[in-house]
């Protein structure tokens, strides 16, 4: 290195500083603390290892980055500003302002440039790894000789908070059995977190945690030493294992509260700012750069770019070699014809079964299709049979074994997701859809498309007793916005369920199954699940006296009741309900179709809590929900202790006001 | 150990083994892999080393046993019954059975002798941590010399499958940090989960990592060695750091298909049964013990009942002389007395500067009331500022620093309130409560009162954006059974929610507080908040056009809306409703005092899903929620933005139906 490059890398991260520092200021909000410690290790990551083109701020083939440590988002806006990526000065000057390209935390599909939303500490490390996956299988299913189009590293950058989150130890351990070389994680290590020093609440020794999980560990003394970090950079990218360097920073690298927790989330201060340009020799105006700055990037991107150019002409030839590859690449919906899945009215089969026959036809029809399960795929039925395991050694392996992590998983399989040319799917008990819940609004949240398989729906789960029977869970899903849940009545609607899945590509898709065997319904078939709800059995009379609405296993039940109102002469139509969501952003002529105003008239019956039903049965009428614990016993003694019985139903209807 | 005692061990062990494996076979349901594989540690450490009384099982010097792989509850269950807890042979033949003692999985407040409620897996561990804090705090409060009143040590039993789960590392890393050295944990390590083996999905060392976490490390090669065990109980009690003893164990041992997964979680069936038999030369008819066994355990339980006799003298002579310490110790209420808590209506307080107001408060009127954070303390404003922080060398510490692990904090203190004692919170953003969700569950679940502190409770959170602002959360929590969310309008109602909490001692409570400054409500001074909701501002006429219902900052909105109708004619009025648990639970009178069913045309305001809200509003009425993702900006603009004022909620009340 020149003596003039290292004067211009130095004038680099301390523009990088001082942009982020002024956002804060600016807005009179944000973390200086990372912005002023991270900036060394983020600047010679981005320029002396990144692969990027500001450009082409989707090329597929893109170093990946995710700032784990998301509340260090004005450094990450400063370095993709320099970088050339469409976010002027001005857009920095609107930090964290309404409406601005740079908010609070960096946010996917928002900034380009950002490759995942973060803040909620820990899940940058665990859709980091999820990228790593990703590219260790497209690259072992596409790349062909000569012609490396998947070829790329993941990087992300954590702190102190995102270790000591329980999924960064999921994601270490994801990894490392995984042997996701390409995968590196830079540890601003400074010591401090929001409340104060560390040592009040960890001695954890990360070097020996992360070995023990089967990862490279490596060490930089100095975070302010560039040199260091970039032999540290390469050293990892020669190992056969993932890679922690534990980056030694002060937080918060000059200001005067530097190396306290005073300085992790307020800013510096006008008189903090002062002290900040002596102390870096930086001598410009607020958001200003010397032009032999930009023009140092400028010259560092043009470098990328020309890696990008090279790719490009690969990729030309690769389109026209393996166009099908080439398509399925780029291809991020998945069909499900349904001509080999039949099944006969009146056969009982539980809708978890029909969607393992569901997947095998997906995963058959689908090459880019693949999931997982956190150690439960033998009782989720999330198998696809026909496929190996993925694999440190086995990286066209198609099955993800998650191990106990749901939360790992699912964010995993969001980092699948974000990298694009695969659908991917996780899968475990509803019940325990609480240990993941995180992962699923951040999907929800950047409005990528995981799809969540949840099976044992309800208090049907019957022996395994409280602990595994979900009650509230359903609302829990259903109050997020930005997702759609499907509860399928049976294997008619299962199938159409996931038809709708493999088109959906603006949200995250969750099925929940059933354990138990549930009627298959003629009257399901070809169900339109797209629209969220549909009179399954309309009323026999122009004057019915009212409507049953339910979902899942509680449908065929619905029937039941109807029926045995029937005998009594009371008229009732019977409302399949498999996506409120959906139903909800129908066109209110179609609500007031499937839900006549007139017909108040109403019970909602799902095992399950009756919070999510009333807003469509009003004060008239009436919600047969669950709104306490289940019990262990036999699962059809657990349903009919909690009234779910067609009598039951049929008498609760007659109650309705 | 004589050859006959030995004798008796093992038989001892086999009948805990054989009986656990018959109660399975009975109930057609069960996992016996960890049944035949953890029985001899589980039975070594109830006989050799655990001091309790099977008549007194809430003995509050007991030592903690806490079942972290909850799927081993015929294994605990066949334990319980040989020591003499009030379990009959008939009850283990009842095992998953409707109304049974014996439930799929160990509930607390059921099965006597159960001390956690176990099932999610890592939650066990958690918990455990938890009681170890508490004993270690406790002992330091109150014992005096020659009265060690609390003095006994907090033993796990945890699989492969709760060390996978990111909880267990949160759990380790609390424990290490507080050098918990009377907490032991076994660890039955089979190498086999429940999809297979181990290694597809992890290459964990736990010795190493265990070590990463400051723990001692110990390992018994052989599980079925009595000696072995023992030994390595011996070596732990010994230990100045938390022990976690690795058991090499055989999945299923002694059945056909052991070492495999095929044993996990599915009866061993007739077949097994008989081979079991012969290979433990077990020749007695099906849930039968021969009397040797049972005068065994006797014996040893005799013992332990001595131990109990003999801390009873010590408790007479402490609850003489130190009377108020004694009476401590057996209080689950703690008391806030408001005399020096005064607030000015009109005066603007965030109820989360409030919260602290009264935490001061609280914890000078109650020595046993205590908390933490996870690493926002000084965000959500819950530090006890007289009060140091509770550290490995200062367990009088009542400040618990749980570090960025909102699961772990939330197991733990979990683990605090079964201990008994004291009473305890934990605190984080309302945003976050997403990560700890399982844990409030299972408080619900197990009717303890643990007090669950969450501020920056809606979109007000401004500046941090879409990833900090909760919108569902309060949807979420409100729709778990068995669990109280308190959302205060203001100072005053945030002072009476913190007095029902005191003296709510059946179920957890949740409450919110706002980041942003509220106004102090006159008429809320000494608000009814124990009845979940009432009018705070009543209608002006007979014939008020209806009625606004809001919680928490909306409450004030609803006010300024209501003068603003008021103006042009329209009367309403206004309830203010903290906690819709509370409400839903008052008689039906007090209900429709508070919302004449007469008046339909009801507006409910809240910054939050509006799921919650329908059950008060109806088809006539309408609510004012927030059924989207945030957005990054100043609070005041995000809460314009999105509709929140008084116009805007003056408007939406005329559009009602």
């Amino acid at each position: 290195m020149s003596n003039q490059q290292a004067t211009l890398d130095q004038k680099s991260v301390t523009a990088a500083r001082m942009l982020g520092v002024e956002m804060i200021e600016a807005s009179h909000s944000g973390h200086p603390g990372i912005v002023l410690d991270a900036a060394p290790m983020a600047y010679t990551l981005f320029e002396y290892h990144m692969r990027f083109n500001p450009k082409q701020p989707k090329w597929i083939n893109r170093d990946r980055f995710v700032l784990s440590a998301g509340h260090g988002s004005a450094l990450l806006y400063s370095l993709l500003h320099l970088n050339g990526f469409d976010l002027t000065v001005d857009d920095l000057k609107a930090f964290r302002q309404m409406g601005s390209k740079t908010p609070g935390h960096p946010e996917y599909g928002w900034t380009p440039g950002v490759d995942a939303s973060t803040g909620p500490l820990g899940q940058g490390l665990g859709m980091a790894v999820g990228m790593a996956i990703a590219e260790k299988h497209l690259a072992a299913q596409c790349n062909r000789p000569g012609m490396p189009v998947i070829d790329h590293y993941t990087y992300a950058l954590a702190g102190d908070g995102d270790l000591m989150e329980g999924i960064s130890q999921e994601a270490l351990d994801i990894a490392g059995n995984l042997q996701l070389n390409k995968l590196i994680v830079l540890y601003d290590s400074n010591d401090v977190s929001l409340d104060g020093p560390l040592s009040m609440s960890t001695h954890d020794n990360v070097e020996q945690r992360v070995k023990a999980a089967s990862w490279n560990y490596e060490r930089v003394e100095d975070g302010n030493d560039l040199a260091q970090i970039d032999a540290a950079l390469w050293r990892a990218k020669r190992s056969d294992k993932p890679t922690l360097i534990e980056v030694k920073t002060v937080i918060g690298y000059g200001a005067p509260k530097q190396g306290t927790n005073k300085v992790h989330g307020t800013p510096v201060g006008q008189d903090g700012l002062a002290i900040l340009k002596e102390k870096f020799d930086w001598h410009e105006p607020s958001f200003t750069v010397p032009q032999a700055v930009y023009d140092h990037f400028q010259e560092l991107v043009a470098a990328k770019e020309k890696q990008y150019q090279r790719w490009l002409e690969i990729w030309a030839s690769y389109q026209q070699q393996y166009p099908q590859l080439a398509a399925q690449l780029m291809n991020d919906e998945f069909k499900l014809s349904d001509d080999a899945l039949n099944y006969q009215p009146g056969e009982k089969i539980a809708t978890r079964l029909v969607c393992d026959d569901a997947l095998q036809e997906i995963a058959r029809q689908n090459p880019m299709f693949w999931g997982g399960a956190a150690d439960l795929a033998s009782s989720n039925k999330t198998l696809l049979k026909k496929d190996d395991n993925f694999a440190a050694d086995n990286p066209l392996g198609r099955n993800l074994r998650f191990g106990v992590r749901e939360f790992g998983m699912a964010a995993a399989l969001n980092g699948i997701t974000l990298h694009g040319g695969t659908r991917a799917f996780g899968s475990t008990f509803l019940v325990f859809s609480d240990y993941l819940k995180g992962a699923v609004r951040l999907a929800a949240l950047m409005k990528i498309p995981t799809a969540f398989v949840f099976s044992h729906d309800s208090l049907a789960v019957g022996e395994d007793g409280p602990t595994h029977e979900p009650v509230e869970q359903l609302a829990a899903l259903r109050s997020m916005p930005g997702v759609d849940v499907y509860r399928p009545a049976d294997a008619n609607e299962t199938i159409a369920s996931w038809q709708v899945i493999g088109k959906t590509t603006d949200r995250p898709s969750v099925i929940v199954t059933s354990r138990q065997g549930l009627p298959v319904l003629a009257a399901a078939k070809h169900a339109p699940v797209e629209r969220g709800a549909y009179i399954l059995a309309p009323a026999q009379t122009n004057h019915p006296a009212g409507i049953l609405i339910a979902s899942g296993s509680e449908v065929s039940l619905a029937l039941q009741a109807r029926e045995r109102l029937a005998k009594e002469g009371i008229d009732v139509q019977v409302v399949s309900m498999p996506c409120q969501e959906r139903f909800l952003r129908q066109s209110k002529q179609y609500q007031e179709m499937v839900l006549p105003p007139r017909l108040d008239k109403r019970l909602a019956i799902e095992m399950g809590s009756s919070m999510c039903w009333h807003r469509f049965v009003g004060l008239n009428g009436m919600v047969m929900g669950v709104d306490e614990f289940g019990t262990s016993a036999p699962g059809e003694q657990v349903i009919e202790k909690f009234g779910f019985t067609p009598e039951r139903v049929a008498a609760a209807f007659k109650q309705t006001a």
